[in-house]
């Protein structure tokens, strides 16, 4: 075998290297390397391998056989170009570094290399140009003083050369009065050479190497020191890069966008990034080296277009070569390209490759648009799109161009992604009574509760001072597809809701905000946002069909009204995994009858105020089975502990005492007994409809009679009732068999047969392991994943916030449990309960639909242990149905 | 093989049945036909199978083949009596039930069987006793009027044919100005037998029937019939006995306590079943049947003793006998016997032996007494005793004698067992302040909390109005072994604290009143107590010296104090199993500074109020491991969440604010941002010591610095410090991480080494999953099985309350998880942590901290999983240490 290959050399007529070996070239060295063996133009070079970069960071020393094929590729070089480094036609590099994975901005560059006060006079003769030759030459200068001598040999610590450097510039172009750096001359630029040269050995003791063969050796080890940088290291760490991969080194000889006219260089997508539309998408500047375009020093140019600053115009030929070069790109690597270029004398370079970052939306345009093109194949299409870029794809942002000269006003919790503008209110009565009229209102809340839904309905945003990503404000936003920030510090609301600080900063009521979702940010004042229109986005339809046709996962949905089931169904739901009864009592009229019912003394009371009910929950379960004609819908019985229904002040309480002819005494005695002390594990589930069994029946009346009438009416009703919180067969049994009477007494009545299924919810570890008893005698398991997470933890969902950020930050937690299921603890648990349920029923159906329904990462997951179905919330669905094709392929 | 038996018969002469046949006999026939093998005087007869008692439940009909083989048992019988069944020498019978497992007074009898018209003439003329014959007819008339006509066929619904023979009776000895049965003369039961006679014809339309035949044929069907009466069958529900089984029934030769002088009837144990002492002790009545000892009309006479009414006194040969046979019963049972014997014309007849129910000190005594006298082996001993007898044994009981007339105030849940005597009071602090000065008091409150603690530790009982099983009252009383009621549902205590009403009744402050915590009850007054001695009831030593040498498992304590260090060695405490440390801060002056240190606003505050309690702490773990030399002290990090420790009025956040100079705003909301939605599974365990490391390097500061001052008074500190609610490895970590380098300054600055040992509470199903990664950093896993259960079962503790009576009522608890361990569920979760962690470290100790650990059922099991030791409270370290040895037997 002998020696590795510490040298790859590429050049249009020889390459060493290819894409497949980014492991030895990283990203860009192998992708380079790639487009040398496509013909596409690139200043031939070679690439150091990463494992140079180990056994330098190791030795602290290049060592001499990789100095002598350094020597031996110069040569090549030398000769392919026919300059020569150090000589009269002077050949000068680009030093640059590349590890597997791309690392942006984290590691260094240095350009120009070679050019020293012998070959800068050379040059000059031979390129006639001596403004570029200053301008290079200083260029030079500052990058090896701050990259080699500064960081990579630690020459003077904290001197901050580049700084300086830019001051002397700055100090140059106000005292001649330029706007920009293209306006300084020749003669300028020598004499701040001047000044950088004394400037660097007053500040590092030792003078700029005017060696060519000293710089290159020193390019090349500040870049692998810059492996080992402190925000290299960081960016690792937070990215879960290992540290022993090492970077390569890319020596390349240069060409120039700044030797005057017909010369340039630029960035480019090969796509739009944003929109994914199949055209030439970037940026470019005349007479200018790369670092220029990204600087912001001046102002970029289109490349496509008819501006007539655009390439496109300006230089027609070289904008032909890149339309070229663009289209060999994609048909080779069958992906959009993030490249750069450079335009040497009309000639066209390109000097880099990868896959470019898009938006979910272009992501999913630019796949589809690839399988039409017959670029890649559907499947390939599906696994390139991250489940999360279809939620992206769906959900409204902030207009890039509008974050510039916006006021911050803090950052909270991301809780629900997606942007929002409106006008702030502080109660959720005030967002019901602008929303109602068409207004955009932001809902700011200390926190929000089952009783501020109706106003949560009616705002574009919500905005609340506590509360975790698992909050009640964040699993409504999100269910909605609202964007949400929680757990925004800085916020302290005036009791008279009119107004509150935001930190320092006081907004009043009506005042416009605009939140950012997707991370937390909120602003002040109203920034324009945009919004892929759904409806009309061809390419996710076209994507979720293809995905329908590979996964085995099918995708429900929890809604609990019949519009959720309306969109739910736009997005592809097959169906309600779960209608939370619950939330059907929190509207102003029923709740009053609901609170007398669970304040009623004695049951004959309670069954008077539950009779009340009974036409509501029927009509509430009529529409919305009508709405999901044809297929399941799953509703759970009433979940939620009584005192959820109770928070109420003395006033409320008194009127409730008159109307009820009780004394307002015994009523609040009667408040505080339903008070517990952990609800979570009181008296909720299927213990409420064992203690009052009257309340099931009931609901069981209500979901079984609207199916008898709808059958009546010809519909095809799929009733599925859902026990929840069942921990041991005997509370399943005494709830199924209230529901099979319910129903023997209403089929009789209505002579009208109809099959329908009784099942529950498997939420409490207990429950997994009587899985095989209760499969005996339920139809179908769905897993309530957030309460098994909560019970298998031992987590309040309500009450992490004091701790998880904590955990995050000390690495006790590396994902938070109530996102993605804990496969080695919860999963463990359902692959139990799945096993034993299957055991003790063959055709027992099996579903998740806690909020990891709508998590692709718990897709998977449940794909893996042989589930039928994932239930999430609407905007999820989408989601699900890529997440479910992915489990599969 | 053929048909099977029917009947057995069993007589001095020739027996068909033994004591191995109750299966098939009954419990009685069994024992019966036992006697008769020993050579026991006992009247002939015969029993028929509880085979027969199914089949005639079935058929309602006794079948040609069994009435065929009663005519040819009788036949037997007249044979052997000499007498004849109606005829003019009449054969009487006794005709009673006896099924395999005692149903005390829950089926029938009917005696004197065999009396008419005609033989009563018959057994005057050759009695010469015509008082004799008239009282044995109209006992027959009696009981089978009830037992076989109103009960048995059903006659006359709701006749209550007994209560009004009764009333006649009455009537008579009213009239007549007799004060007992014995006064009323042979004229006047003739004259009542007429109107006996009469009423029956006129309450069920039939006549009492005349023929020998008729009546034996209805007294064995009524019997059979008995066994499924309304009280038959709610006994079996409860003491869960199959229906299916039935009765035997047993037809014996009548002997006579009623023939007057030299007669006599009584009812026996072969030992004291109160005290265990080896002696007769029972009760009797000269010229009586059976039924007259147990019916309370009569006062009975002592059997033994030099009274000069006793049996011993009265009729000493009869004694005599009566003792002989009590050995020969106890030789051959080998256990101490209840019997019931007759005494006619000077002969002792024998009707029935069973073993004798016993108090838990007597079973103790006993069993302890038979091993010296070598009836049976220590093994033998130690599985008689029932574990909760040995509880039994070291409480308060009420003296029987006080309940007649006591005024019982109602009944709660049972849940400290033991009666407690004291005079009520209504806060803490008046208890306390009252117990000090060595008055007995009762505190009652509405529930309690850490807070009441210093009151309820002087009240020698505590009674609440709110609370389960498992409340806080219930827990702190049964780990100081005192008497406790809780959920006493009739209490409603004034606002002023000065009164109460208990039910209708009106109790003040200073009233005495009766606990009985064993059964829940509450009486007026003050009823005289007892208590077996607990330092000098040397059989109990004894017996667990046994115990020791036979069990596997250690058994540790639950101790909090230096005191109930003591009280645990006294009991046999092996080491303290769980030390809390939370409720060290509950002292007036500590509780301050702990307070102090929960609301400071920055860390260098809390710094310096942990520096104000580590003192205190280090004192304390002083003490306790000074208590505990040379054995295992584990102790647990501080636990619960803060605002338990907040449970403040605004008068003493005001008070706060002021001394930590700080807006009383302020702190009004630090103490409402600690509040919880779920405290049970929100900040505490390990969550604080995460949040907070300086608490944890304060506790271990203490916990070490004690013990390396011990090492250097060459004491042997045997300290485990035991992180709780861990659920991942890094949770442990990071708090092992502290431990480690506290020990390691403490080490370097006392210039000592220490061993010490680093583990878990294992509490969460989390936990039981990750036990193989966490088992190989620590050195012990305690479970922390009351949590694990509320996570399990997703049961609050403190709110089950609200649902556990009824989840018993209907049968969907079979019993209190809290109380035993649920081996299905959190057992199944155990094995899964037990194996784990013993992959991970085979030396990786193991055991039990939580209630169960006192608990008889869950010792077993944590025996047969393989767990080290388990640790209770005090008053159960006894306990425990019995029920180890039996869970190795």
């Amino acid at each position: 075998m002998g020696v590795k290959k510490k040298i790859y050399f590429f050049s249009e007529q020889k390459t060493d290297g290819s894409k497949s070996m980014s492991d030895v070239l990283g990203g860009k060295g192998a992708n380079i390397a790639e487009m040398c063996r496509l013909g596409v133009p690139v200043p031939p070079g070679f690439t150091i391998s990463t494992e140079e970069c180990q056994s330098f960071l190791k030795k602290q020393d290049l060592g001499s056989n990789l100095k002598r094929d350094i020597k031996k590729n110069i040569g090549v070089l030398e000769t392919l170009t026919k300059k020569s480094f150090g000589g009269n036609n002077p050949l000068l590099l680009s030093v640059r570094s590349g590890a597997k994975a791309s690392m942006p901005g984290m590691m260094e560059t240095v350009l120009n290399v070679g050019l020293t006060s012998k070959t800068t006079k050379d040059l000059i003769k031979i390129s006639k140009n001596d403004r570029f030759v200053y301008d290079s030459y200083r260029r030079l200068i500052m990058m090896y003083a701050d990259v080699v001598m500064e960081k990579g040999l630690g020459l003077g610590e904290g001197v901050g050369i580049r700084e300086k450097m830019e001051f002397l510039l700055q100090k140059t172009k106000e005292r001649k009065n330029y706007s920009s750096d293209s306006d300084v001359s020749a003669e300028d630029w020598k004499a701040l050479i001047k000044k950088y040269l004394a400037l660097v050995e007053k500040s590092f003791g030792v003078p700029f190497p005017d060696d060519h063969n000293e710089q290159l050796r020193g390019a090349i080890e500040a870049v692998f020191l810059s492996w080992n940088g402190k925000r290299a290291k960081e960016y690792r760490s937070f990215e879960k890069i290992s540290d022993n991969v090492g970077t390569a080194v890319n020596v390349q000889s240069m060409v120039f966008g700044n030797l005057g006219k017909g010369c340039g260089t630029g960035v480019a997508f090969t796509r739009n990034p944003s929109s994914g539309e199949n055209i030439l998408f970037g940026e470019w500047l005349p007479n200018a080296q790369g670092e220029d375009v990204v600087a912001g020093t001046r102002t970029p140019q289109k490349v496509s277009g008819r501006e007539k600053n655009s390439l496109e115009k300006e230089m027609p030929k070289a904008y032909k070569a890149l339309e070229k070069t663009r289209k060999k790109l994609e048909t080779h690597f069958k992906d959009m390209q993030d490249i750069e270029f450079t335009v040497e004398n009309g000639k066209l370079w390109l000097l880099q490759t990868r896959t470019g970052k898009r938006s979910g939306a272009a992501a999913i345009k630019i796949a589809t648009d690839m399988v039409s093109e017959r670029l890649i194949k559907k499947d390939e299409a599906l696994r390139r799109i991250k489940p999360e870029q279809v939620y992206e794809s769906i959900l409204k942002n902030i207009q890039e161009k509008e974050l510039d000269g916006a006021v911050l006003l803090g950052k909270g919790l991301p809780a629900g992604p997606g942007a929002a503008v409106g006008q702030v209110v502080f109660t959720a009565e005030k967002a019901e009574a602008l929303g109602k009229k068409g207004r955009d209102v932001v809902l700011v809340r200390r926190e929000t509760s089952p009783e501020d839904i109706h106003g949560m309905r009616y705002a574009s945003g919500i905005l609340t001072e506590r509360g975790g990503l698992t909050s009640h404000a964040a699993l409504v936003a999100r269910g909605w597809g609202k964007s949400c920030v929680v757990g925004f510090y800085g916020l302290k609301i005036a009791e008279n809701n009119r107004s509150a600080l935001f930190g320092k900063k006081k907004i009043k009521e009506g005042d416009w905000i605009t939140l950012n979702g997707s991370d937390g940010s909120v602003f002040e004042k109203k920034l324009e946002l945009f919004q892929q229109p759904i409806k009309d986005f061809e390419p996710l339809d076209l994507l979720l069909s293809w995905a329908d046709r590979y996964r085995k996962l099918e995708v429900r949905t929890n809604a609990d009204t019949p519009e959720d089931c309306v969109k739910a169904l736009q997005f592809g739901a097959q169906g309600v995994g779960l209608c939370r009864t619950e939330h059907m009592f929190f509207n102003e009229k029923r709740i009053l009858q609901f609170r007398k019912m669970i304040l009623a003394g004695k049951r004959g009371d309670r069954l008077k105020h539950l009779d009340g009910l009974l036409p509501y929950q029927r009509k509430d379960f009529y529409k919305i089975l009508k709405t999901m004609d044809g297929v399941p819908v799953t509703v759970r019985l009433l979940d939620p502990p009584f005192h959820e229904f109770l928070d109420i002040g003395e006033k409320e309480v008194g009127a409730l005492a008159k109307s009820l002819k009780e004394s307002k005494k015994e009523l609040l005695r009667r408040v505080e007994q339903l008070q517990e002390i952990n609800p979570m594990l009181g008296r909720r589930g299927c213990r409420l409809g064992i203690s009052y069994p009257e309340i099931t029946e009931m609901q069981a009346e209500a979901i079984l009679g609207a199916a008898l009438q709808l059958k009546k009416e010809k519909k095809k009703p799929r009733v599925e009732i859902m026990v929840p919180l069942v921990g041991s067969i005997e509370e399943f049994l005494n709830q199924k068999k209230i529901i099979v009477s319910v129903y023997e007494r209403l089929s009789k009545k209505h002579k009208q047969k109809l099959v329908y299924k009784v099942g529950t919810m498997i939420e409490v570890p207990k429950a997994c392991f009587s899985a095989k008893t209760i499969a005996k005698h339920a139809d179908f398991f769905s897993f309530g994943t957030n309460d098994l997470t909560q019970t298998t933890f031992g987590f309040s969902r309500d009450d992490v916030g004091s701790f998880f950020p904590g955990y995050f930050e000390k690495e006790i937690l590396s994902f938070d449990p109530f996102e993605s299921i804990d496969k080695k603890s919860v999963g463990a648990l359902m692959e139990t309960a799945v096993k034993k349920g299957k055991a003790g029923n063959p055709v027992l159906s099996l579903g998740v639909c806690g909020e990891h329904g709508g998590d692709p990462k718990s897709i998977t997951f449940c794909n893996k242990i042989g589930l039928h179905y994932v239930s999430c919330s609407p905007f999820r669905v989408p989601v699900a149905r890529l997440a479910a094709a992915q489990a599969v392929l």
